[in-house]
């Protein structure tokens, strides 16, 4: 399989781009990507999002928010009430991830088996 | 912004799909991505994906190749040598990623702000 590797020395040199850094710089990381995939589909209060995501605590779901709002992914607004609530929904460079989350989830769908069951041990409360 | 969170009910008892979470269960860990990434151009020996990828530890690197292993997308494969060397390259599985990545390598370099530099600190070595 040595040609699959090419030559040793381009190899050797080459680091991952830019672009991909930045990117999972964001999203690798546990969490976020789940948030972004269940605003894609509508914004949503606090709450919801919680309920929404089975396994993530508040303190976490505060902070990738805080995060993805830093990026400029998320816009987060007030609902004067009553109640008073929080509502966060994506900006347009949030929602215009969605193309590219809908082809991972396909490649998902074909190439990570689920098991039996949608919500693995990990993700559960 | 009412109308943009829909019907309440409905929203409260959504759950984020399980491709979503099988996807981000994997790739929502730090350096996975990358790793694929790397992999995507050519298949790589141990060492040059660690120079690839500023900032990760041989361990991590290490950890995160036995998880896209066992998932599938990477298959490892041992140089006889001289000198005796590990490389790895994708699945089909994982090659057939390639795609989606480009598409988030896309989004990224219009909506994330390179800031002037391709290698954000926390990726440092």
């Amino acid at each position: 399989m040595a040609k699959d590797r090419g030559d040793h020395n381009e190899q050797a040199c080459k680091q991952v781009d830019g672009e991909m850094t930045r990117f999972f710089e964001l999203f690798g990381k546990r969490w976020t990507g789940l948030i972004v995939a269940v605003l894609t589909e509508q914004g949503a209060y606090f709450a919801d999002l919680r309920r929404a995501i089975p396994g993530i605590s508040e303190r976490m779901l505060s902070d990738r928010l805080t995060e993805l709002t830093t990026a400029g992914l998320v816009v987060r607004e007030v609902d004067a009430g009553p109640p008073l609530r929080v509502a966060y929904r994506l900006t347009d460079a949030g929602n215009a991830l969605e193309p590219a989350l809908k082809e991972l989830s396909r490649w998902a769908e074909n190439h990570l088996p689920s098991g039996g069951e949608d919500c693995p041990e990990q993700f559960r409360g």
